[in-house]
């Protein structure tokens, strides 16, 4: 179904639409925003199964917002086009649809009643510039924003179904799952197969493919996706796929990769969830508690427990315990342990593991000291030594790291390990 | 000098070069990668006084790349394409340049030489496949690249200048520096104006132009560009304009604005930096240090002052304090003003500020203590209330906060304010 393009290099599958995503606005294309749209839509597309064929982003130049328009319509099944339905004289998607298929403005009432009460609503009177969001392009069907004061529109033009809604992200996002679903499921008939993810930490993505080897099945394909230190497998199946082969692949596959998998997504009764999401519920569900101890990774540690709402239940406290002096008053840690180890040290990280753990009286302590750089390296210890150490009621757990990169690198990968630690005692 | 578009409706400046902006990648259209490449080059030709046009993503299908390249060279006097030139079957970059413009690929000798080299350099022999990348576009000029195996290429097609360079964000940045900036002043004879950046944090966007007001100057242009929450005004000047004039017009417009600037890059004797930088180099100037005390933040202000290399010298550690317990036996806060005033408190805040500056020996202690939510709140301390409070060897200040948004938002807010509670203190 991908039209007026000459595709003979390509297998294209004749029952996946193809897609293009537009997005216009001066602050694009010089750079001052980073159009995350494209790539959350993109990857919204591609699960949908549809064929994604490029994006591509324009000024706000009404003649460039029309061209734009025209070219992607005659290429694609499905365009999306966000951005530029705002009340001001540099929104001109509107005028863009009108110009380039020829169906001038009208004045949607309904459209102009919605943006005055949500004026209304916060007991405001819209201002006259809004009414200019109310003209939609004659013959469009109107797509209520129940989220801001844009309203969007669906045209059928050149055998293709042109969406366009407003462009913050939040709206953008909501707009999709209430409003741009439905008329993609209307014009297209999608039968989605199920996506079930598996999520890994702890492991590079090429020792993941040596470990699942070859992956070759009637009903399923997988793809992976890096997002360091996460790395996730996304296992696709057909639509005709039934529920036990769905369930026993996955599982199996889960089973494959082993402990570097903490949560699935997809998949019935399985909860998903990001790392220290999985972490926090575990904890709660088990009336245990957690203390941090830092050096190396400064905070991000306790950043990241924190950033969990409901985080005060099972998350005590934190020690980011940079200097030495620090790390014996507040830890405990002995400063001749110190003085013949050094700070950077199994022994120091095990120390102040078990003293935040003293300390606080949480159930465990985990522990971070290394170097990050990019000064104080040295032949013995170069920049990217870590240690990292948990505390335990049963036993205390070690583990050293070398690792690569810049100082921002070195302490993500340190917190995430040290993570990555306490989640591995606790589902064993 | 926009060409083969129809531009009436805008002003086209005849100085300024146009520039198209191109990538490819099935993982960028599909969302799998968010393509940064893209507005890192859109701020630099920006900068450059270039004016881009757009940019546009495409799959890894060699007809739609060479569409691509054609469409966006009729259209622009520069076309930077980055990705593509890999060894593998989906990096088919110099066979869409030769499909688009006719021009038979040949190997290039000195780019195999310079890839067998780069093997060698490490101790190995070059694979087979690698040969595929130096095979460029006959009368193509070839792109060195000492980072990577990849060469580039640049090619004069349809009164435009195609650059065809490596996709990795860290290849692609050096090689613009070290290479394309080269071409692009060999054919546009480019003058830059100079660009000046004022940071600033405390204030909001549309507080920040009414500071502001009209600015009408024949001899620069400034635009606002928010990261939150920091907003950056840029003053962008005509290349004749005097450094006299950049100097007096941007200190003025810093003066006008007052103490939300922190910093201000572009111009001689300033040094520029973000919020901790500038904290950090104050602090090390001083030979003064810092403790943090941390409740609702919890950890998010200790990451950042050790995010920044050698900060060791005047960070001295931190305390997430989340229970109450904690805040109490690390701190020194005592119970009965918890018991009184809540954790979330004036009183609580300068408790936590003033013992974890004694505690640590530190010369400023500086705390957080709020409502992070989603839950927690109350009518009386709804969520995003939050108490920032910084200890001295001379005052004490506190600061309330009633920050919006959710837990993210008002925990990065929360740090960030924080920090510039210090940072107003240290600069007064």
């Amino acid at each position: 179904m991908v039209k007026r393009y000459n595709c003979t290099s390509v297998q294209v599958k004749s029952f996946m639409p193809s897609a293009f995503i537009l997005s216009q606005g001066d602050e694009v294309v010089t750079g001052q925003t980073v159009d995350t749209n494209a790539a959350w839509l993109g990857d919204r597309l591609t699960q949908l199964g549809i064929d994604v064929l490029g994006h591509v982003s324009v000024r706000d130049v009404e003649q460039e917002i029309s061209d734009a328009m025209v070219e992607a319509t005659q290429r694609a099944d499905f365009v999306i086009c966000t951005g530029g339905l705002g009340p001001t004289d540099d929104d001109m998607t509107a005028h863009a649809a009108a110009q380039a298929f020829e169906c001038p403005l009208a004045l949607d009432e309904v459209a102009l009643e919605h943006i005055r009460n949500l004026y209304a609503r916060h007991g405001r009177v819209m201002p006259e510039v809004n009414q200019k969001q109310a003209w939609l392009p004659m013959g469009a069907r109107r797509i209520d924003n129940d989220w801001g004061t844009a309203p969007g529109f669906a045209l059928d033009v050149n055998d293709c179904l042109l969406v366009c809604v407003a462009g913050v992200p939040r709206e953008m996002k909501v707009l999709w799952t209430e409003r741009v679903l439905a008329l993609l499921d209307e014009r297209f008939h999608l039968r989605p197969g199920r996506l079930v993810t598996l999520r890994t930490t702890g492991i590079g993505e090429s020792n993941l493919q040596e470990r699942i080897g070859r992956f070759d099945h009637p009903e399923a394909v997988i793809s992976y996706r890096t997002m360091s230190p996460e790395n996730q497998i996304k296992l696709r199946f057909v639509p005709s796929a039934s529920d036990e082969l769905v369930r026993e692949l996955s599982l199996e596959l889960a089973e494959t990769i082993g402990s570097p998998v903490f949560s699935i997504e997809g998949l019935d009764g399985e909860l998903g969830g990001s790392l220290i999401e999985v972490i926090g519920r575990t904890l709660a569900d088990k009336g245990q508690t957690l203390a941090t101890a830092e050096s190396c990774t400064g905070g991000r540690v306790a950043a990241e427990c924190t950033s969990v709402a409901g985080s005060s239940a099972w998350f005590l406290e934190g020690a980011v315990t940079y200097s030495n002096a620090a790390k014996s008053r507040q830890l405990g840690v002995d400063p001749t342990l110190i003085a013949s180890n050094g700070a950077v040290s199994t022994e120091v990280a095990y120390a102040m593991a078990r003293g935040i753990r003293e300390a606080s009286g949480a159930t465990y302590g985990i522990a971070t000291t290394g170097i990050a750089g990019p000064g104080g390296g040295s032949a013995d210890k170069p920049v990217g030594t870590v240690h990292i150490a948990l505390a335990t009621p049963s036993d205390d757990v070690h583990r050293q790291l070398r690792l690569g990169g810049d100082r921002r690198r070195i302490q993500n990968l340190a917190s995430a390990a040290a993570l990555d630690l306490l989640r591995r005692h606790l589902t064993l």
